[in-house]
């Protein structure tokens, strides 16, 4: 059910709405009424016959009209009967503010299901419980019983941390960023991530998206829907419970059972989520999305009027990956019309510390033109010529001035002597920050955004492959208990997928071997295959690197030698003969599977790559073709699969494959629950890649 | 000289003081006048009778008494006159603040040195040129032409960037930053970090020393007297110009001449120099080095009256690898007597969102006594019930209560609704940030300096070596105009530091070869030694892997028989029989001569691991053997030394006294321009090291 009618009610009712002014039934109805909502307010208690003038009602069933919206602060025990007389006043959803649920431990569970498939059943939509309320801007309803008056703004917050809400409040009235809608989720029980970010994605009133995430339920589904809303608005997000002492305090707080940090890292990049680390990022970031377009490309322009922030700046481009351009000829000309022989005329442009405000719009407004300049960082430090307020004018102006829209941001050093400035700039939709580095770091996630726009939408890759065959091994397998997949069954999954294993046959003589030899080339390896024999080695039953015909017939005559003399009484089946793979890079494909998020995969060097330096990437399955390749790109020994230090390079192709299909496999079979082929035999480009071993184990 | 009368004058006169209040001579007049400053002060203007009510003198000259400080701010060209002048009224310093030096080119830089000389023969002391100039709150001196009013405190600033101190004073003014002495060192043509750090270090008005460095010019002096300043007070340091792109910026700025960034990482880290990344960084930093005390271990308690915030400051300490310390069982049992059921009474403790400013007194009061806590964050969000000045006080009360002594820092989250809170802490020595994540990176360097000051101040270890034999060595090559060693002059090179090298001899024949092996032990490598041969190879005269004396006699025959057959008229000196390194590890030793900084020494594994991960660490010689020891530490791949997959561990001790030998051998031979052990081979612990290849450049 769409949450029109929640956010934007045409009547509401305060239930436990309380004369005395240190309750939080009267913070909330004190809160709806100072905030100027336009439609209907009742409040109800059995106890009042009016609180703040407004007439009193004993019981919801007692108003006389139907009700979209309740805020209910009364204890949980009460909770479910009032949900009953919601169904009968026609109520579309219910703020629970109260606590006492599933944060309580196993009773408040029960009590929380209970209000859930009773609401489900009445058809009402419950926000919480246990959270401090609603705001929305745009229908001027402040459902909360925080402090402080919300400003206007496109942004809209959602918070699964009341607390922090009434910091952000505060925050954002003092510093003019544009935040206009929060909505505390606490248990979620009901209204989570998928209603809020997909009724956000449509509403005109809302540009971006911002959040505070402790915990997801339902992992996959949040990065499909996710993923979706990106597409259409910036997601900033912090999700913190990021390590293992965080997701502690995590379960301890909401309940909600956290994720590995890597799963949760994986899904908000492949949500093309914008992650803050800092609710001074998630600021920063969101002011940014909401005034400024985006940039066309990497390439900044600086314009300073000090040397020591140009440097700062600088430097955190360079950090950051972004390219301080080089000026066309022409602006560089132009540029020397007007500013005085000592300023820098190339980035960054060094206006000089006697720059007046028109210095600096001139300044602007000539580089603007310059088609090699994505987007402009003005800094200003204020030194004893500085006009600030004037030239925060005059940047407001520059752009105006300028048909080609490309994002501005400003950054003003100082205190309250720069203040009105930075509130001049950010009232016109500047974004302006303190440092330099605040200015760079946004322009680096508005590029980032950029490039996830940008990004075609793939669909994921289906190959065909025998699932029958997988179905029967893994029923086998189960009927006879057993979860951990020996080689010949982890081989068969393999053959089904189509994924190449190193060739090899039993062979019975001299003549079997060498037509296989003829078939597959040398070098082979040579063991026993005998149902008696477990050590093959202990009875010479094993002969490696066999590299020609005569190779072949005296190494398959001495072990059948050696093995008889040693264990007469064996059963024979013959000798295998396996391809040896040369001239290979060893890789390692994981599978393992996330309680949020489902499977992860996971790709890295093998041996010592992975085990000392732990130098893999992960993404949650299932996967498309760019993020095989990105994954690929992602480890930090990549260049040796590139061919480092005068190698051939490696068939990376054949990997995105095999990840490709890995992808498919545990989609298509749930049950498996940790998968490894380890090692990945990766030949040069154009001759493949080759599964040399593989352990999988299902569910039981 | 002593910078006593520089920054604590009896007089001051201002050449070049002027009417015109838009003139920097006006504005630097009326600060001086306007902060107090209680000495006498003299303005200088021959065309002026009185400037701001004090009579003004036609020149310096005309002054009745003798003058301490003087401020310039009169054109370049007639400022050599001028110094003249103060010679003869005994000045100690002057503040040039004029431009027009060595940033504008040739020429400047020529007038500059006239300077330096004039003044170092009269024995007066320059600040500048092309400086903001100097505020000392102590003494009530605002000698620069910046706007604002600087607060008083214990934070001394010094600024390669005159502009930044602008932003700076007023944003500490604003945010309460107890920073009270700024100086603008401009082109540092004299007093410089040494000069500012070694006068600061013995200052009892300053307690904590920061810095905005863009270039350092003595890198080596600059770590020597650093590295004692830092032991006595922290010095908080912001280094611009960090990348390619800044460093460009940083030459075209001031002109200094900047070192690489990794000659200053490792400069900054071996003086103790605490690492700012932005002005923030600096500001919080400085602070809580200002108020409170070092912490004695990494032990943390975090109380919060909000689970979100509680969990982002839980995350950010284990990011820095802060320990959220368990508290002792009769801590637990002391907070259940009075938190509520529902707080948390563990690490991140939870007060709860009701809670009031004794409940927070309270809980910090009983946690501070607690001998596992070590550091105290105490988390605020403005919640309805929240006192936000009552749990200010509260926490101030709560320390002052305690007789146990360690850092409290607060983050009060929010705008203008905790300001009063905020400023009211700041105001009673309890720094306050706005994020959790501002407080826990503060509290990480607190511990960083706390490690510094408790590590020991180490000689560096002198080895008894012969440095005749290496100076002969490079006499000889300079002869000859060689500045590339060969394989044998290196290696007597590494002899005469005692560094292992393989061992081998020239063999004339079979019993000889067999003598050698018989001391060395096998397997050795044969290589023909004849200097007519230079391509070994091609005429089969090279056998590795000799195992045995049968494998020592085929091989130094079929060697023999092999050369005479292909080089029949080679002359032959031997056979040379070579130890060859087995179970060892291959790791690399490097030098490098940083322009500023001198040599630096690298470290890593060799192959790959320097080619493709560069995973290597620096040091700035001379290193002790902590440094040493360090820098091998500092590694990703030390797994791999200390013993991974089940292998012994590698000899570290061998290679930190390679190292400590190499540090000695470029110290005592500067003309070393670069050096390389690669392979150094590393066997396992108690076998030794040994240099399988080096190559030395020295300089022409």
């Amino acid at each position: 059910m769409s949450l029109e009618k929640f956010f934007n009610p045409d009547s509401v009712a305060v239930i436990g709405a309380a004369r005395e002014r240190e309750k939080v039934g009267h913070t909330i109805l004190a809160n709806i009424i100072n905030f100027g909502f336009k439609g209907k307010v009742y409040p109800i208690n059995p106890k009042a016959d009016s609180i703040l003038g407004l007439k009193c009602y004993k019981s919801l069933l007692d108003v006389p009209t139907d009700v979209d919206l309740v805020v209910i602060v009364i204890p949980s025990k009460y909770i479910i009967a009032t949900i009953e007389e919601c169904s009968k006043k026609n109520v579309k959803g219910a703020i629970v503010i109260s606590a006492g649920f599933k944060e309580t431990g196993r009773e408040g569970a029960e009590l929380e299901k209970e209000l859930v498939k009773k609401a489900k059943e009445y058809g009402i939509r419950i926000l919480g419980p246990n959270v401090l309320g609603m705001i929305n801007y745009s229908s001027r309803l402040n459902a909360t019983f925080a402090l402080g008056e919300p400003t206007d703004g496109e942004i809209a917050f959602m918070s699964q941390s009341g607390a922090l809400i009434t910091a952000i409040l505060d925050w954002a009235t003092t510093q003019k960023i544009p935040m206009s809608k929060y909505v505390s989720v606490g248990n979620k029980c009901d209204i989570a991530e998928k209603d809020l970010f997909e009724f956000w994605a449509e509403d005109p009133s809302c540009k971006v998206i911002s959040a505070y995430i402790e915990g997801i339920n339902d992992g996959r589904q949040f990065i499909d829907m996710a993923s979706k809303v990106t597409k259409k608005k910036p997601i900033v997000a912090i999700k913190s419970g990021n390590t293992a002492a965080g997701a502690k305090a995590v379960s301890s707080h909401t309940g909600s059972l956290a994720g590995s940090t890597k799963a949760y890292d994986c899904a908000l990049k492949q949500a093309g989520i914008m992650r803050a680390r800092t609710i001074r990022n998630l600021f920063d970031y969101s002011t940014a999305f909401a005034y400024q377009p985006l940039p066309k490309g990497k390439n900044v322009v600086i314009i300073t009027n000090a040397g020591g922030p140009g440097i700062m700046a600088t430097d955190a481009c360079e950090e950051n990956n972004i390219n301080l351009t080089a000026l066309d000829a022409k602006t560089v000309e132009k540029l020397r019309e007007f500013l005085p022989a000592a300023a820098n005329f190339h980035n960054p442009i060094d206006v000089l510390g006697d720059a007046l405000a028109d210095r600096y719009e001139k300044t602007l407004e000539t580089v603007i033109e310059d088609k090699n300049v994505d987007a402009i960082i003005v800094l200003l430090t204020p030194q004893s010529m500085t006009q600030i307020d004037e030239t925060a004018k005059a940047i407001v102006d520059g752009i105006q001035n300028s048909k080609r829209k490309i994002p501005v941001i400003a950054c003003f050093m100082g205190g309250n002597g720069v203040k009105s400035g930075v509130d001049f700039l950010m009232h016109n939709r500047i974004p302006c920050y303190d440092i330099p580095e605040g200015a760079v770091a946004t322009l680096k996630i508005m590029m980032n955004y950029a490039d996830w726009i940008d990004k075609k939408v793939e669909k994921i890759k289906k190959f065909d492959v025998d699932n029958k065959a997988v179905k029967k091994v893994f029923e086998e397998c189960r009927k006879e208990k057993r979860f951990e997949l020996g080689e010949t069954e982890a081989r068969k999954i393999l053959e089904a997928y189509k994924i190449r294993i190193p060739q090899a046959i039993t062979a019975k003589d001299i003549s079997e071997a060498k037509k296989f030899t003829s078939k597959v080339g040398y070098p082979v390896v040579l063991k026993i295959d005998s149902p008696d024999i477990l050590h093959k080695t202990d009875v010479g039953g094993i002969k490696v690197g066999i590299k020609n015909d005569t190779e072949l017939e005296e190494g398959f005559n001495s072990i059948m030698k050696s093995v008889k003399a040693k264990k007469p009484d064996a059963r024979i089946k013959g000798i295998s003969v396996q391809e040896m793979i040369m001239d290979k890079k060893e890789t390692i494909i994981g599978i393992n599977k996330d309680p949020q998020f489902g499977p992860m995969i996971m790709f890295g060097l093998g041996g010592i790559y992975v085990e000392v330096l732990k130098d893999v990437s992960f993404r949650i399955a299932p996967i498309t073709k760019s993020d095989a390749s990105e994954m690929i790109d992602e480890i930090k020994t990549i260049k040796l699969l590139k061919g480092a230090r005068g190698e051939k390079p490696s068939d990376i192709d054949s990997i995105i494959e095999i990840l490709l299909k890995i992808s498919q496999l545990v989609t298509d079979f749930p049950e498996i629950m940790e998968m490894d082929i380890n090692p990945l035999f990766v030949k040069s480009q154009g001759l493949g890649s080759i599964a040399g071993d593989v352990r999988i184990r299902i569910s039981e």
